[in-house]
């Protein structure tokens, strides 16, 4: 429920508006060196700050509490803690009783009978917190394999943006304040966004992930499929309405002929002229690059005014939801997918034995 | 791995030109009647047949082999088996040793260091057979509380079908033999198959998805979402590469105050004026209609000449791929495609304890 | 429920007097030679036959419908099926409605509200008909390492066994019809065996079991101990009421310094002087001999008169249990609960990265 | 692997020696009050005090985290953390690189190929702080269904105590530093514990466990049996060595005519006239109380001299293990064996639909 991963397990806990947020790492290969530095730079990239996006601001300084001894881990669960400080939960109080429209307030009181109204509970985004501080340890266990997962905006309030090199466009993205790989088209995205915010209004998004140098063979026949899997990470993203692999919902309009990738040697090796299957055949790896999109939905929280219903006195009402909120969630979001889509690697290649229960010693 | 949900378990198990396919059904609650008949026109409307589909006959006669007394089930797992009588795997033989492109044959390989060459082995659509008739038992579930789930081709070889009214558009869609919900445009879709037969090619399409009366609460915060497991769920089968749910893809172009739907109320009961939102919220369902579409990638398997490699000796070399084949595959996922949801469903219930173990007794 | 395993996983099904029994293995490497006739004497093992067992006789021919090609297997699940030939119902029929002391038709009535009432159903020993199918697979794995687990009697109707060489008593076991280790003890035991025959009765016993050349390191912390995984696995079994390793129930009379092994040295190795750990420290193996003992009890099955309560009319009954049964379950115990361990170590040497997802080609 | 349970998860995280020690319960119905003095109350139950035990003095108070709002669970995840304060890494510095006999040390440097040598890492007794935590939920659930979990000591250091009524054992027991319910055997107890902490050595135990009006129908057919599930729980406890349910390793020396619970009427209800099954039958509650013994090991930490190797050196050593250490860890173990068992019950009914996913609202 709270967990995912099979041999790579990541269990994340905490509200928006509660003590601390955190996750647990189990699984993970003894002897691996943990880079906190690069941990807390992979958490300041899913922090909010810039003109675009909220205005909480959280150190989200990570605490290690299990699992890592003299730097190296132990091979027993990693806990990972962060408290919230910048708490403010005043802006929500009025909101107790009435479910936000685009918000989980509703659906999360038909379940459980009872929400946190305090920023959004455990539906807030800072649950993410803790993936993308457990995809920070999946990433350490790529780089030894060379493995590299990144992305970038692929489209803003409907403005598309030009990727011509992946990996190219993934260092300019990371220069911009809204993660745009196209420079020429950033001042309108830009725009896009500033006028939904002087609006009260905000604007959604397509996020573009790459996987380079995964083996082949990654994934499982039939329900393991690692399609279905990344699928599965990504759509858990909140906000994540649509998700889809190489040439995805185009393939609906290409023939046959047109989408199968022809098979060629390459140096000696078995390899595809092009990638529309986005790395993936049948579910399983095929060595190229995995390629994948996710269509995020606008903020939901607007200051717009909006029509709900107090669920206590079951009247209809008018609101306008304050506090701190992104414009454009898209930037935020490309962090968390790439530390989900590093949690599926590591977890497939530990399934298929790819990668040690130890790094070190006489295992 | 082969195996699918949580409180309701279906694993799956056969090689398209084995001995047989099926499946078992584990956690299935006790005392249900299983209607034989309605399993086996469910396995019939996923068969192929008529001039749009594999020749391929098969009359995909259910077993049942375990778990049901007197018609009734025992709460113990449900054995399902079907022989497969009508296999000619001669057609494969020239391609033991070279993976034909869009297939999984070349993953299957990388993967295991040896494949099923007969007809797809595992990777072959013959696999769903499991899957339709443990759906229809998802579906003996389902239709004790009045839900219901159905689908149709919302597009085909890049025509788009109208619909207005979802069970309208199921009902004409279940009279047409590519599962065409729009009258107006069957004929040019039907043409566009058949040009594509003719030059030995295939198309692909979207299928659209739709579950009605589905209990607000169901799905589970964070990775349990429902949104994320019916991605996972549909993902999984043979040839989509796309899925979304409620307006999906669009929402990227979309202001939050047009996409949230306003909360109403509707003869005294909370409800959503729009349902943009597909009819989950924060990865748990509203109470509104289910909406997803799945993108379905042409038939790989085509006659025309394309490219590949003999692994055996390493070669370069052109085939054709013959045997019996769908020029479309789309009207056959959609039975595949409302079976897996039906089972989403159903173990989402099952979690959330809105289904008994037993419908008899004194439990 | 139904399912065993965690990377090598069956699940079993079938109903003593339904059509068949057969289980899935999901999770066996590829490119495993299948040596169908080595199943069968497992199967043989486990079968009905001699004076001191149930008269019920079965060929038990397993058949293999899926994830074998040419003998060798492709990664997929296997499909294992026996069919149930000699069935005779009528016995069951005047206790359709009253529960078997001693047997599980009561609480599987009050859990699911219907049982199957047709020789034990799902309850019935014959489901170890699959657990001992997918072991003898497992057992085919262990070969390739070395690993030996095996079993006999330690004790029958309260006669003790003596058993100096393990090896050997195994030997010496498999050629008494009752597995007894001890020649000296055998008459004695047989006789104990008929006498509770002649009245109508029936006697429990322990059985030993030991693993040979398992690898230090098997097993998970906390509550993936591989102690209590064996636990879990053997106790799964009917009729077996405890389980103890190493020097067991004899701990608790120990002293710290009696019981606790000292390390070592032994040929350059670290090794333990004695094993009354039992192979196994903090829930993780030690490299020495793995050593289980469980409590079975006597057959509940007895034509002695028994009270019970016929459910239907809500009235006590006397009964006398008809059918054909064994005076004593142990001997054919011993080849299921060896299955039941094969499974857990081949499934831990899995999760170790100990055996590879393939035993062939290029992975 | 450090997760326990299926509907009600606990994953425990935590080194003796590391920061803090802790867990996350997932799956906690909603509306739950939570008594945080009855929480700390069973964590002091199983805190170290007293002339028999450990002198490590941890106030072990524990901080809820997230999952709670205003006292009452959420239904999301609920994280508890207690402090390590009271640590003392010194005495261990001697034995960096030197096993233990009698602990984990060296199979988790078999498995890890690295071990936190401070007092026992992961492997310390400290990681049952968090089951404690989580039982003590588990036992504010079952406290609406009128269902007790309790233990005592049954035998320590080969002292056999008597037993007529065990709620008033356990009463008796509660007031007793050794946990004894025998207040004839007590003093013996006490004097054969302190002769061994004397000798600079320890002793072992049985502990035997009870729970009252747990349901009929809990545990899953086969593999899921409660009885195996039981078994699984408690030998995940340290230093358990066997395990066994009713009447145990006795039913081997009875008659199936002795062992069989006669099944009778009383005030109109089916139950058993004795209960040697100990309350589960074919793995499923019958309805009548659980019994269950688990057997102790004496605590392997002795300060009597003890072999052991270098593993640096490769060399034969003799060492005296320092530290503070129960000479009998029997009384500690009582409590979390309790939790153990309770987390159990609480799953099963959670997955036999007998506790709703919340206790308060609309669903």
């Amino acid at each position: 429920m709270n967990t995912f991963g099979h041999a790579f397990r990541v269990t994340t806990w905490g509200e928006s508006h509660g003590k601390a947020v955190g996750c647990i790492i189990d699984g993970c290969p003894a002897g691996l060196e943990i880079d906190e530095e690069f941990i807390q730079k992979e958490m300041s990239r899913r922090r909010p700050g810039g003109e675009f996006s909220s205005k909480r601001k959280e150190i989200d300084e990570v605490e290690i509490l299990s699992g890592v001894l003299d730097g190296i881990t132990l091979g027993t669960p990693i806990s990972l803690l962060v408290w919230n400080k910048d708490v403010d939960s005043k802006p929500y109080e009025e909101l107790k009783t009435i479910p936000r429209p685009g918000h989980a307030d509703f659906s999360y009181f038909a379940k459980f009978g009872i929400r946190d109204w305090r920023g959004g509970g455990r539906a807030s985004a800072r649950e993410t917190v803790g993936r993308v501080a457990a995809g920070a340890i999946a990433k350490l266990i790529l780089r030894k394999y060379n493995i590299r997962v990144f992305g970038y905006a692929r489209e803003i309030g409907g403005i598309r943006f030009s990727v011509e090199d992946p990996e190219k466009a993934f260092e300019i993205a990371e220069r911009s304040p809204i993660r745009c790989p196209d420079p020429q088209k950033e001042g309108e995205a830009e725009e896009r966004i500033k006028m939904a915010m002087s609006e009260g209004d905000s604007v959604g998004g397509i996020v573009e992930l790459i996987a380079k140098n995964v083996p082949a063979g990654l994934g499982e026949p039939v329900f393991g499929k690692i399609s279905a899997y990344f699928a599965y990470a990504l759509m858990s993203i909140p906000s994540v309405k649509g998700f889809e692999i190489g040439r995805g919902f185009e393939v609906a309009k290409l023939k046959g002929s047109e989408n199968n990738d022809p098979i060629v040697l390459k140096d000696g090796k078995i390899r595809f002229a092009t990638n529309n299957a986005g790395g993936i055949l049948g579910g399983i790896t095929n060595g190229e690059d995995i390629v994948m999109r996710i269509a995020v939905k606008p903020t939901p929280s607007i200051s717009k005014k909006q029509k709900s219903v107090d669920y206590e006195r079951m009247e209809e009402v008018e609101i306008s939801v304050k506090g701190r909120h992104d414009p454009c969630i898209v930037p935020r979001i490309v962090p968390v997918a790439e530390a989900m889509a590093s949690l599926v690697i590591v977890d497939c290649m530990l399934l298929q034995g790819l990668i040690p229960r130890s790094f070190v010693g006489r295992t």
